[in-house]
């Protein structure tokens, strides 16, 4: 399934052919995470949104009751077409089914978040080192002391992902990512970790660890991460998201994602 | 009050000593267009901006009832602080004051939308002419026949911005105004009118007509004319804009709109 295209791909995971993660699934297009919400919880959730735009840059909102992604993604649907979802039943995990339907409500609102997937594929274009995906683990995330812009009952910290590079690298890194605002943009943070409460790089608090080796800085950048865990910190009634890189696949290209 | 800081010229609005259009007001701060509506109609009208971010780039929307914009310019009020208001019941146009209390309810959620005031600074600042101004005359805009992405009752055509310019400065333009993402961004066609549905540009839809000269093409910006005008359309029970030319100034940097 590697390289089929997105509707495709899509069909597979439908038909419970394609069940694993979709990291270099349809490469050139853009992955999305979902969180899917009750209505009565969906404006205040997008107004959260809206508010921090780096950490949750919305890429699709459903109509209320509509389980079709149908800017990015016509014709799909969100509770068959993720490989593989995580259900929470008051903030706690209540399960990871591979079909959401019979969890679905019929008035959930369902949102599709940017990717650093896609932001990553142009670093890597340029030769800049991705450090997870040289160790083959999963890219390093940090709960960080900046608090986003609360709304309503949505609040908590902004959480990092943080990728190892030499200065130079960091400087084209920033060059880069900064085209691509609609899908978390230019770093956040570069150096010293302390600076944003981040205590020890050894221990991150989703993903795995990885090497940072002499000369290379830090360099931080906002997290799709986060919209999910503030989500879950609200402890909402009822949600659906995505489990941890089985990502919704979108029509959407990601050289699209670039705005210059 | 041209070169107060925004905090003084909106005690200034709020004190009823500035009535008057804001054009060159506060030089470097973000103007901002203003539609506030009740919240029953608030979601809908978030996910028709988040589907339509060129016409529709929002700066912030307020919490349900309050009326302070705390992420563009925290301690203001959008009761007050505009120097003319535009009150609509049920799509007609009803009043325009220049103190919104008396018509502003508690379950109202104001949200400010960007302006391409900010974006006109950063071409001026380089030389390319702004015909309208030139003129002394409001930039010249057209309905399209380009369709918004819908969301629920809120759906309408693109309106868009003209202005005339050779095709190197057309170039440049795009250059420029590819890093104002977040107001607007690149332009949305240039040259041919009829290609998007204007028949006549000595006939605009809003604003002036301008001249075109030899050897100039008309470039076209998504204008934020939109989503007041799709909001009107909707008929909602009651909504306040901000009167033409007469917007809100917020404590944002226009040059902090850019995003690379």
């Amino acid at each position: 399934m590697l390289d089929a295209n997105p509707a495709e791909l899509r069909a597979a995971v439908r038909a419970g052919e394609h069940t694993g993660p979709t990291a270099g699934v349809c490469p050139g297009f853009t992955q999305a995470n979902l969180v899917a919400l009750p209505e009565a919880d969906a404006f205040e959730f997008l107004r959260f949104c809206v508010h921090n735009p780096k950490p949750c840059p919305v890429l699709d909102v459903t109509d209320p009751g509509s389980p079709e992604p149908a800017r990015v993604a016509p014709g799909a649907d969100l509770r068959t077409d993720v490989p593989r979802y995580r259900v929470w039943r008051h903030g706690e995990l209540a399960g990871e089914p591979t079909d959401a339907r019979e969890h679905w409500r019929d008035d959930f609102v369902g949102f599709l978040i940017g990717c650093s997937f896609t932001f990553e594929r142009a670093l890597q274009a340029e030769g800049l080192p991705m450090r997870h995906v040289e160790q083959g683990v999963n890219v390093p995330m940090y709960r960080t002391s900046v608090d986003c812009t609360p709304a309503g009952r949505f609040s908590g910290p902004l959480v990092v992902s943080m990728r190892p590079m030499r200065p130079d690298q960091a400087i084209r890194a920033t060059q880069i990512t900064s085209r691509y605002g609609p899908v978390h943009g230019a770093p956040v943070h570069v150096g010293a970790p302390e600076a944003i409460g981040i205590e020890d790089l050894a221990r991150p608090d989703y993903g795995d660890p990885v090497e940072v080796r002499d000369g290379e800085l830090p360099v931080f950048w906002a997290c799709g991460v986060t919209p999910q865990a503030v989500a879950v910190a609200s402890r909402p009634e009822l949600m659906i998201s995505h489990a941890p890189g089985h990502m919704f696949v979108t029509d959407a290209r990601d050289a699209a994602m670039a705005t210059l």
